[in-house]
Order: structure tokens, then C-alpha cells, then sequence
């Protein structure tokens, strides 16, 4: 077992979008990475390959310095099988839990990339989950905030004087979008980049120590409420 | 079964350096990746691995469209069992195969870096394989043949006008090196890019279909003749 924080092992899940990813971080490797798109189950596809992680890295759950999982914005669902996932496992060997904030791993598919990456997931309802991070420098800065927004009403956010790239799940749907108003100045990612890994999620989490928190206090990121306290608010307003 | 050769169905294996990997690209997508680095034996890890993606993906290997193997340039023995996999797999099923070239599958990891991307492979004997690809228009352009060099010749062959990222399975015996004697002009891959991926692989297969050939015809890309035959060459020139 690890004790030494500044290269700790790393166990990390992914539910939160169509893929279904783990990977395993131990002296600065990434060991074993898995990443299904099969349109299954995350629930009973996640922990099989955790099993297989595990198992390849030669690791025991009790040999995992912290557990993390993607933890939104994201599928409602999905973010709660990863989070869940990470939490039983975290509970188990009495190790912490660390959140890894979904638009910021896709943003690490492009360090170094000397503009703006933009993670755009498809939020339905005509929106993406979107925010654009800084990347010249290397790891992501933050350059604008998690939001809900129609594609247009992002774009218009977006600075005039830099390189973009977009990368996420909402490329299928909406790149096409992008190129036809930003022209060559926004890169779509390639099939390879496109997609959030869990090898990612392992370095996020790895870097930020001070966030690693107990098992029992892993949380989801939402940036809209669940449809259905949605629906009961509405209710509930209609009602009075 | 694809038809498409636009949008191929394809199988990409890697064993050519430290990771053994396989990926299923199909629809466009990456449906499935594995990659480990274990220090197990790739020639006993690959087909089990192969099998995965394949049930995963929901595919038989009649579906695949090319058989793709990272070719080399990479460890000898490691190079001939992606290249066989990838053979024994297409002759089965009468598909062709692709042999994709490591470093620039390496460079696919920073598909729209703004400068060059060198990869450097450790290659024994104090050299690096290594090559360099313009990254700014997205796909790799490529700027310096492979070489197998000492590392500082390659530094020197570099242009001094550009941004610098290292990947490749070099940067950990060799990254410090490169930020000495490059300093804040040269980045260093991180963990999660730094490897060569069957993603990668299996994009630059489809994007070839002029390169696909035959499977008999598959063939390992060596830089350098193999130890066995450097050393039969230098014994018999003794001998003369």
C-alpha cells in the first residue's frame, strides 16, 4: 500500500455518460484502463471491469489510496451508479473518496492545447452541459462556469480571439453545430479524444488530495435539478 | 457487417511497447479500449483482451472490416506478437490488416497541439526511437523521419521556433532531460496521455484504407535491425 500522497494509487469510475470506464493509477502509470461504449448497463458492466482493474494492476481493494468517481455534471442515473460504486468500495477498506468533476476530465484529453477546450455533454432538452477550461499551461483553468444552455447561447459566451476544441458526449450531435459557426477556428476531438477516461479521472484526483473526503461524504455535482424533483416542484406550484 | 469503408469497423492491437491494448472502433465511435501495463507477458494477456473488446462491442471477428497491429517502430518480440494476432485474426476471416506506425499513433494524443509532437521510445543502448509531427492542423503531419538516436542529437535536430510536447514510453527514463535542456518550450506528457493507445490505432487504420493489405502481407517496421541479427552481422564481419 501507497502511503506516499504525492504518487498515490488511484482507482477511478466513470458512469456519468454513455461510457462505462475504470482505470488504475499507481507510480505515476496508468496500469490498466478500460473504457466500454456498448450502450448496456453501467450498473452491471462497471463492476466486472473493476474486478479486471484490480486484478491486472495486482491490487487488492485495500491497496487503493482513494477511490473516485466522475461525479457530474452528467446522466442523473449514471452519475449515482459511479458514485455509489466508488462509495461501497471506499467503505469497505476505510479509505476517502474523491469527486471528479465530468466537464474538467474531458478537458485533460487536451493538455496543452494552446486555447480554450470546451467539454459540451448532451443535457437533452436542447441543451449541452458545457464551461471551457484554459489549457496552455498544461493541466485545465478554469475559464468559464458549468451551465445548461441551448449550443448557440454557449457559443455566443465563447471568446472571439481563441482556438477552440470541442470534446464530450454532445459532439455526435452537436459539432456539425460548431463548425457551421465558428468555422476552422473550432476543432472538433477525433473518436480517440472525444470521449471522458477514467485515466483522466485518476490524474484529477491524484492532483487535488485536499479533496478527498470520506466515504459517507461523496456527493453528485448537479447543475439542473433531477427531472423528477423538476416535475414534483412543478406540481407542487400549480397546486397552490 | 460494415460495408462502409468510410466508417470502418476496426480492430487495433498493441503490444509494441510496455502497454498490450486492443480497441474497437465502429459507427465511429471507440466502442471498447483496453490497456494494460502490468510488466505481464503481452503474448499471454493480448488474445484474452481481444476476446473482451470484441464480446463487448458485440461482435464476431467476421464483423471486423481491417485488423490493424501497431507495427513498430518498438520492443522486437512485442512488435511480432501484435503483428501475428493481427494476422492469425484476418487470415481467419479473410479481412485485411493495417499495420499503423507507433509514433504516430503516439502523436494521435495530441491531435491539434499547436506545435510538434515528438515521441520518444526507450530503445535501448542510450538512444531514443523518435520522430516529430506537426499537430496544429489536427491529424499528424509529419516533420523528422524516425530516427534511432542519443537523445540530445534528437533535441538538436528540433526547430527552436515551436512549442514542444514528449510522449511516448521515453518520458520517464528521458522527460527530465528534455525540460533541462529545453526548459518551459518543451511539455511533458501526462500519465494519461502518454502512452500509446489502440484508439489511436485503430483511427489511423481507418482513415488509411490505401495502406490495408492482404494479412500475409503485414509486416513489422523496424528502425533497427534485431539484436540477434546486429550481433550475427558484427560476427561475421569478425570472422572475414
Amino acid at each position: 500500500m501507497s502511503t506516499d500522497n504525492s504518487r498515490p494509487t488511484v482507482l477511478a469510475i466513470d458512469t456519468s455518460g454513455p461510457v462505462a470506464g475504470c482505470a488504475v493509477l499507481k507510480d505515476g502509470r496508468i496500469v490498466h484502463q478500460i473504457a466500454m461504449n456498448h450502450g448496456l448497463t453501467h450498473s452491471e458492466t462497471i463492476m466486472p471491469a473493476v474486478d479486471a482493474a484490480l486484478e491486472g494492476a495486482g491490487l487488492r481493494c485495500g491497496d487503493v489510496d482513494v477511490f473516485a468517481a466522475v461525479a457530474g455534471p452528467g446522466s442523473f442515473t449514471g452519475v449515482r451508479i459511479g458514485v455509489c460504486a466508488a462509495k461501497g468500495l471506499a467503505h469497505a477498506v476505510g479509505k476517502p473518496c474523491a469527486a471528479v468533476h465530468a466537464l474538467e476530465a474531458l478537458a485533460m484529453n487536451f493538455y496543452g492545447f494552446d486555447g480554450l477546450c470546451c467539454p459540451i455533454l448532451d443535457a437533452r432538452r436542447g441543451q449541452v452541459y458545457c464551461a471551457a477550461f484554459d489549457m496552455a499551461a498544461g493541466m485545465p483553468k478554469r475559464a468559464l462556469a458549468d451551465a445548461a444552455l441551448p449550443l448557440a447561447d454557449f457559443l455566443a459566451t465563447l471568446p472571439t480571439d481563441r482556438r477552440l476544441v470541442f470534446v464530450g458526449d454532445g459532439v455526435p450531435a452537436y459539432g456539425m453545430g460548431v463548425r457551421e459557426a465558428l468555422g476552422d477556428r473550432a476543432l472538433i476531438a477525433p473518436a480517440n479524444l472525444r470521449d471522458l477516461r477514467a485515466d483522466a479521472a485518476c490524474l484529477l484526483a491524484a492532483a487535488k488530495p485536499d479533496t478527498w473526503v470520506p466515504a459517507a461524504q461523496l456527493q453528485p455535482i448537479y447543475l439542473r435539478a433531477p427531472q423528477a424533483v423538476r416535475e414534483r416542484e412543478r406540481r407542487e406550484k400549480e397546486a397552490r
